[in-house]
């Protein structure tokens, strides 16, 4: 049996009944905040930021006091296990997320070492051991990975091209992420994790029959390759595929305690289709913080509207944060939410 | 009453009984034909020669010599509206499409001038009327128009965010667009186009809700204002948004002959879903002709498959062919269309 949950946010993972909609958001540590960008400047960059574990769990902590958050995430990058895996993780000025060895031949994939996550991720885990030191508690903290297919889409030049061209070398290469990427969740939960997200960035590039075989296989072996339950804790488990709106039902068979919803599906039709089958999260578009709190609130109440008197909703963007959008307009969201989601619960 | 049609195509977009499934490519006529880029290189780049009726009629053509399609789409860019009405399109090397003035002001809007198509967009028209005479009504010729939201998000810098900004501005934007579309594309009806395609290709980045209100709203109004009968024969209209496999109930309620499908969608779902309501166009992924014939072979065979036995599917990518794709697997696939489709029908 789990130990019960106090925090409001597991316990709408877990679809348990709440007081009001808990609300985190994507990227909420992030470029949006001044206190981030002068600490981004100080420090040099992305990177030396998130390897230092003192300095991230001040990061992952930022956004919670300004704002009345329901959860935090772990600051750090989808692309930590390439890294770790020695492809030489780098930012270039003003572009995407780089390597410098990039996966081509059997060779590149046959030399991949699974890293030790107590070796080669420490940093991510000492993270989070500190930033729950600073939480008491109060506030749970995501752990999170990218999914293999996303993972694969940075670390190939053209991963679709590979889909087609040689898809058992890719096979071959999500194969070894997907064992990464159980090791790594696995040592965040045992750090302290209090949940955990598998973020499918690109999974709605494919087609249907290539979703499942190139990344929602993947997805299951890492969903059932992790421990769902420490220390008598229950540690919920959500998947989302940003473009996957088609695909909810079929992501069921991994069996996640949630899933997340991007900006166009609605919510309503999700839930119905989902049938309390797994909890929501999501699903206001980003964009919208460029817009105005009493436009932000009409785009909250339509959302929480549509979900409906049901338990098992975790407000959240569809996507994250934009890097620019005026900080009182997070603020207007974080208590639209607190504020009119109350009608929809006891 | 329409007069009868002999073109396999298109009896299949209205649903008509085939005797093998009709096949066309998006982007049929481009960079992958050898011919092609040649004929680039001596006209110094795209805008030339889709400005030249004769060239643009002949690269028109180009495709039908090598391969049986079922149809001929006319050399052209969604973006000749915003060219014709003084925006300054270009292209600058190795980058998409870009426009020397933007919308960004009221002024900018207010100040746009609804082109007269038999002014501004004359080559357009000749390259119809000369690319017919070639044709002799062998094949049929499609013309075709970018959707007033996918156009919108080329002349302004972020079209999201004036959507959240500035939403009056962006409907008197897509109002304009949507009434220059009107005009120029009943011209190419008046000018011999067989079909007309309305290309959604950016409607898939919205909210379901900002899906009807600022994309779907104006392609219905185009849809409403296109003469769908010209010389007592039916001018089937094509809609299609990419990504926006969610939305194919929603479309229909545009009134369109045929919807086209992005490769993420189960065509055997959206044909159940659709019910004969609309023809269906598409989709199978662009990027498998990268692989092999024998793959592609196995793909066109499931997609037929999916489809079933009923009238109403026109064969297609689900989105333009890539600019690099070997010849002969582009060939592979209009083959392999033919020759194992008529087991579906008669």
């Amino acid at each position: 049996m789990s130990a019960e949950t106090s925090h409001r946010l597991i316990k709408a993972f877990l679809r348990q009944p709440v007081d009001r909609t808990p609300v985190w958001l994507m990227r909420q540590a992030g470029r949006y905040l001044p206190e981030y960008r002068q600490l981004r400047e100080k420090m040099g960059g992305f990177l030396a930021m998130a390897k230092n574990p003192e300095i991230a769990a001040e990061i992952t902590l930022q956004p919670l006091k300004r704002f009345p958050l329901d959860g935090a995430i772990i600051f750090s990058d989808i692309l930590m296990i390439p890294d770790a895996m020695g492809l030489g993780l780098y930012f270039a000025e003003n572009e995407g997320p780089k390597f410098k060895h990039m996966i081509q031949h059997e060779k590149d994939v046959s030399t991949l070492v699974i890293p030790e996550p107590e070796e080669k991720l420490n940093y991510v885990l000492d993270a989070i051991k500190i930033t729950q030191k600073s939480l008491e508690n109060k506030i749970p903290l995501i752990g999170f990975a990218g999914s293999p297919w996303t993972v694969a889409t940075y670390v190939i030049s053209d991963a679709k091209k590979m889909l087609f061209q040689a898809p058992e070398l890719l096979h071959r290469l999500l194969d070894k992420l997907a064992e990464s990427t159980v090791k790594y969740l696995n040592a965040q939960i045992s750090a302290g994790a209090d949940a955990i997200m598998l973020f499918d960035t690109w999974g709605g590039l494919l087609t249907t029959r290539d979703y499942h075989d190139f990344s929602l296989k993947y997805a299951k072996k890492i969903f059932s390759g992790l421990q769902r339950e420490h220390k008598g804790k229950k540690i919920p488990c959500i998947f989302f595929t940003k473009q996957g709106g088609q695909w909810l039902e079929d992501m069921l068979s991994i069996q996640p305690d949630v899933l997340g919803l991007d900006w166009t599906v609605n919510i309503g039709e999700a839930r119905e289709k989902i049938n309390q089958r797994a909890a929501l999260q999501g699903n206001l578009d980003p964009m919208l913080l460029y817009s105005n709190p009493k436009r932000i609130q009409a785009e909250v109440e339509f959302i929480l509207n549509a979900y409906g008197k049901y338990s098992g909703h975790a407000f959240n963007l569809g996507h994250g944060i934009p890097k620019d959008v005026p900080v009182e307009n997070v603020a207007a969201l974080v208590d639209a939410v607190h504020s009119l989601s109350a009608k929809y619960h006891g």
